[in-house]
């Protein structure tokens, strides 16, 4: 079986290459390498079956040439930024929107019809209900990555619809584990690294937050997909529990043996379109035997370990 | 006050246009004729205060110059075409999707915060709850219409929340009326003027719709954009009842005076992602005061009369 992984080299992509090739999947991976990290691929790139492809999703031509021959597509490439959507709005419409229709078309292209799919909580807009079940009221979007992820699910549906594919969504809360790269975990560590005594923290220190250890996630996918056998599988992806972002501070402090002084910018949420509180209610991925290993704060403290263990992933943001 | 009206030369764009005319507003129209039709605006070209503006909303400058001084944008230009969105699926994502993007963007160029967009009660996909509210459960797209319009929907609440505009979302049944020139009514008339002794149907026939006249949808948008206040402001537009294809069938003989044979092609709908069933809680646009006028019956027949009166249009479709 092939298997074809778009952005192999991310965060997510580049754990899930390693858990397919484990599983006896040939894998080619396709990255464009904008945000993804060739180190994230020391462990796969000497496994002979895995093949890198390096492209651009919307090179139409180069994408459906690598994927021939797939049994399974896992499009896990992304625009990523959420924080910055606002900033640079047409960044979520081509890499996600018209990369995710880039890959539908090369799946009919190449006959491939199974596809799974990293979208995230945050299609949920600001949800009415909490926990925040698959078939939660219709939502209003408030953040344009979550617009375009979406869209992207949208897209999905659609073309299982009309031409008899079979696809598995995940809507995932926050990943963190090894090689977590961007988010407020990171955040915070980088600046405890430059100055240990004082911390600056978007909005009130009091966002709650639902974060899942990535390999957790990884699992959910394998499972889902094996198991899952309708149509269009939709699956919430999150651990049972919440903290606060002031906790993880604690922990992360803690951790790095810091006691800086914490300085709250103050405001409910972190950044125009973030969303205060996403929290998934995951009752139909743990009826198929799903259950985190890690819980939010062993999983915030297995990435600081990491994170100081790669000083390298620190210097290449500076 | 000037609004900006996209697809003004489409069916129900060159209404809104007479309409928003005769409440005084300065309209520019803008149109790329793909679909629209220059007889639809034999008479707002009369009027001094309409300005059209040929162009497609692919093409950004020329978009955001047309768009300056405007304060309400009315966005109706889209790929109406839903029944080939599995031949043409890049259709409905730039005609649709990119589209709309590029409309938004221009607003934030010219710093319009007001927009009205005419959605679809595809985007509830195979809705389980019936009369299908507003906040039904999170729904899986079927088609690739549906996808699309839902696609900008959630771009458009994504920039209201990221740039505080303000909208107006109409998810609309199916429309007709005067200058309807798509859908099953347009195609049962034509058979018929060129065979009225046999009708090919697609479906059983028993496939249940709900149909809305084309002005009560325009009152619904006028009234709707004056009084509601939200940031994002969505409702569902269509009548309280719903008729069989079979049943507009017999409306449309009648008033043709033709018994044609009625062949059946058989199955429970009529092409693949057509929506067996789109029938709209229309409550919160009811709060507003907003009612109907005309039945579907009344719409049907009105249809019919229009086309016999216009036969230019069968003959732009020949």
């Amino acid at each position: 079986m092939k298997a074809f992984v778009t952005g192999c080299a991310g965060f997510v992509g580049s754990h899930l290459t390693e858990r397919l090739l484990a599983e006896d999947w040939d894998v080619v991976g396709f990255d464009n390498f904008s945000t993804g990290r060739r180190r994230f691929l020391e462990r796969a790139v000497r496994d002979p079956r895995f093949l890198l492809v390096e492209g651009d999703l919307l090179q139409t031509d180069a994408l459906q040439s690598a994927m021939r021959g797939a049994q399974c597509v896992f499009h896990f490439a992304a625009n990523a930024d959420v924080r910055r959507g606002a900033e640079y709005p047409r960044r979520d419409l081509e890499q996600n929107t018209i990369a995710t229709h880039n890959v539908l078309e090369a799946m009919r292209v190449n006959a491939v019809t199974r596809i799974a799919f990293a979208s995230t909580g945050s299609v949920y807009g600001e949800a009415t209900v909490m926990p925040t079940p698959e078939e939660a009221p219709f939502p209003v979007q408030t953040s344009l990555y979550g617009a375009s992820k979406l869209a992207c699910e949208g897209l999905i549906a659609a073309y299982c619809e009309a031409f008899a594919l079979q696809s598995w969504i995940f809507r995932f809360v926050s990943i963190l584990g090894e090689r977590y790269s961007h988010g407020h975990v990171f955040d915070f560590y980088r600046q405890l690294v430059s100055d240990p005594t004082q911390l600056h923290v978007l909005g009130d220190g009091r966002q709650r937050k639902s974060y899942l250890y990535v390999e957790d996630g990884i699992e959910a996918i394998v499972l889902a997909t094996q198991k899952a056998r309708g149509r269009v599988n939709i699956y919430n992806v999150g651990v049972d529990s919440y903290c606060e972002v002031d906790d993880s501070i604690a922990w992360i402090c803690e951790a790095m043996q810091v006691r800086p002084r914490v300085l709250h910018a103050g405001g409910d949420r972190g950044w125009v379109g973030d969303n205060p509180f996403i929290y998934l209610d995951t009752a139909k991925l743990r009826a198929l035997g799903w259950r985190p290993k890690l819980s939010i704060e062993q999983g915030v403290r297995r990435t600081v370990e990491y994170l100081r263990s790669n000083p390298w992933l620190l210097e290449a943001h500076a």
